[in-house]
């Protein structure tokens, strides 16, 4: 069984941690919160006092840090990569931008150690319930090094491509779908609101037809409150689309749709109403058009 | 319980007709087709010789026909709209814009008749068995009148307001939102094409994350087809998404979503693509962004 080295012990990474070590993993952590670190000893896992000690000895490195640039600062600062055994394997489970992690897995390989990128999706909830769904990206005999890893932590674990980014890419993707899902119900909204509709009518007739979305079921009746409970925030489709938006740009794709609706987003935030729920770019729509 | 003329016998409108003969609704039909006069009559249904006839002493006047204009024509220049009697109700059931439903209320309501403004989906399937959808608005004492049509011919039955164009209203944004989640799915398989992750894991994930639709399970498997079966044309959202930007036009609502993903369908319509199926609007993507 593989060693296994984990910074980065949040909401997402504390839990993905304990459950490796409920699968019998060997786990050394790191996080610049003692308490997170508390925790995964209460967990039966090992503290280190840096992440470059945490690293030491160990096969794999996860990276369940907040971006690219945490995840840089770990590895080649902090000076993780060093510690890491030749040929150990980077997990770079974080969400970053597809170019980034390129950059990254290059100066990875050149160190003589492997990187797998592999962001995850499912939230709080997944990561608890080891069911997150994991988007894997790299040579296949690395990837069946740490699927074993992968598999105590999700239950729908998937290899997308060859190529480090690639995984990234898909989370990308992922994210496009879901801002634009978001923005879209926005505005058939604000069209049904000029005639006068009963939106929560609408949104029961829509949320049983062809036109329903996950989004669309989620966030349609917090984006009929004035002031809902803040699950996920305008800002982080702000960044999100954002990185959406990056990826076109370095692949050179058009992308009309998250173009128009990264703008929404960005208008909402640009009035004040970055921490607001990610329902109310409703509000972009309605100060566009006129509504009250 | 009332009498139904029924004008319009074609794929939706014949099992819906034979559905109110089945509840014990008397019908009288007429259709251009001779073959549809028949099978109505096999039903237990009587036929009419014109539009007016059908509609002569009838307290419900169904129109099940292509568009407005031929709304119009039945009501206005043939003649139907008189035949019905004082104070009965046109029941306006066709996909219409819905400023041209105001425009048809008007001229029923100064010649004495009511109108409900009531489009449906669910297509044949939901004709057939009786579970269409039904988006009804008009004055409620009137929707309340037809109400045992509307639930002879579908289980989700629902008054979206007091005013006809409502109900073409809800229709539009339906298609306003099934239209966008088409062209999104293409933006996100382009990008990630363009990076060369398999799209059929993509679409295995997309399908079981936030980030699914209705419509990305359903057109989805067929965008990775070359030549998939068409099961709805291209053309038919270039007519549904130009019905939803002239409602923008007529409300005075922009609607930047629709309107880039318009552009799309109407691009691979004016490729040659018109009669394919709308899933190929992935080939704007394709042409575009250079895609092989």
């Amino acid at each position: 069984m593989i060693r296994v080295a984990f910074v980065g012990l949040g909401a997402m990474g504390l839990p993905m941690a304990s459950n490796l070590l409920r699968k019998g993993f060997t786990v050394t952590g790191f996080d610049l919160s003692a308490n997170a670190l508390n925790a995964l000893e209460d967990a039966g896992g090992k503290r280190a006092g840096s992440a470059s000690e945490a690293a030491t000895e160990a096969d794999a490195l996860i990276l369940m840090v907040v971006n690219a640039a945490q995840a840089e600062a770990v590895l080649f600062e902090g000076g993780a990569l060093e510690t890491l055994r030749e040929n150990g394997v980077v997990v770079l489970m974080a969400t970053c931008p597809p170019a980034a992690v390129e950059a990254i897995e290059e100066r990875v390989r050149r160190a003589g150690r492997r990187l797998i990128d592999a962001p995850v999706s499912g939230g709080v909830a997944g990561a608890k319930a080891a069911t997150l769904t994991i988007m894997a990206a790299g040579p296949r005999d690395t990837f069946e090094v740490v699927k074993p890893v992968f598999d105590a932590m999700g239950d729908k674990v998937f290899h997308v491509g060859e190529r480090p980014g690639q995984g990234a890419m898909v989370k990308t993707v992922n994210q496009l779908l879901c801002g634009v899902h978001i923005a879209v119900v926005a505005e058939a909204f604000a069209l049904a609101s000029k005639v006068g509709v009963d939106l929560n009518i609408l949104l029961q007739i829509m949320s049983g037809s062809a036109a329903s979305s996950w989004m669309l079921k989620d966030r349609g009746p917090r984006m009929l409150q004035s002031a809902p409970e803040v699950t996920s925030a305008v800002d982080i489709f702000v960044k999100d689309l954002g990185i959406v938006l990056d990826a076109g740009r370095d692949t050179k794709a058009a992308l009309p749709l998250a173009a128009a609706a990264h703008q929404m987003f960005l208008a909402a935030s640009g009035r004040g109403d970055g921490q607001e729920d990610d329902s109310q770019v409703i509000r972009s729509y309605l100060a566009l058009n006129g509504i009250k």
